[in-house]
């Protein structure tokens, strides 16, 4: 795509963040947000097939350096090491969209429609960590069963991130994998079916 | 509801898991399950909201009966120790369903637009384990973590179950949070940073 191209694109997606976080969501059309863009809507519908994609750009592109990521940690790491090797890979790609991403959270929040679409993008991107997984020799259960923890673990991260930026996205990368492992170790310590009685 | 509602409600159940198994979820009508159960459609429409519905009744009380096994934990019991719990809890309710939820799988697995549904009722589930954990004294961000990530061993623990029914569900529930253990127990153990280097 041209210089232009890219830079109509930006700009739709800017001003359809602006719209949503000002009207709303569902109150605002594709029209108003390829007229604030200073485009027409034939614009906004050759870059994006429709009113939510606008917020999803790029997110291919995350899931394959995701998988990249999990492929390219050193071999001797185990499942949940090479995730967080692969979530600290893909680093870069989200301090550089952390101004479109963040108040992105607070219109998807305020949005039922955009949280199903969340959830099937996460789901994508859980089934690529999988996949990626067992490329790695890593059983179908547990790859399935790490790569949703991860998810998790990274979710947290990025929750925290977002809301405390003083720290950078690795160290809060560590302390949602750590608070997931100190939340799991629990479990086992003592049978909980002598525990259960009362 | 009288006892021959209930009837009508479990007929339309199993002859919608039926139809959906013999002809695919989309090729199915309202009004074909309707017939299949001997009742007229605005039967169908008496007890389920939609088509998708019929599939997943009872999944407010379990997500209800979930979130009252959180609470009933042993005060003593850490966060995922009383999500543990809670799963074994509600065990008899899944035991019972089994010869509906088993085959329902199949479906799901073949139905894009369930799996968008299944996804969104998770989501209500972890919500209410979250919100059931903080009310035992867990800050938010772990009681949200330690949700999703229980949830995650849960669905493993149930799919394990349908492919193995020799083993109880309980000892399942059990093998997957010791697998959750075993699998986040390596995070943290060599600086992640250090092995980066190649």
């Amino acid at each position: 795509m041209p210089r232009d191209g890219e830079d109509a694109r930006r700009r739709l997606q800017q001003a359809a963040l602006e719209l949503f976080r000002e009207r709303g969501y569902d109150a605002t059309t594709t029209a108003e947000i390829a007229a604030r863009a200073g485009v027409t809507e034939r614009t906004f519908f050759r870059h994006f097939p429709d009113k939510r994609e606008v917020l999803f750009d790029g997110e291919e592109r995350f899931r394959a350096a995701l998988a990249d990521g999990v492929a390219a940690a050193p071999g001797a790491l185990e499942p949940m090491e090479a995730l967080l090797w692969a979530f600290g890979a893909v680093g870069p790609i989200l301090e550089a969209n952390r101004l479109f991403t963040e108040p992105r959270q607070t219109v998807v929040a305020d949005t039922p429609a955009l949280q199903e679409r969340v959830r099937t993008k996460t789901a994508g991107l859980i089934d690529a960590l999988a996949e990626a997984l067992r490329r790695r020799g890593v059983e179908g259960g547990p790859a399935a069963l790490a790569a949703q923890v991860g998810m998790a673990a990274f979710g947290r991260a990025a929750g925290a991130w977002f809301a405390d930026p003083s720290m950078c996205l690795e160290d809060h990368l560590r302390a949602a994998f750590e608070e997931l492992r100190n939340l799991t170790s629990a479990v086992g310590r003592a049978d909980p079916k002598r525990r259960r009685e009362r």
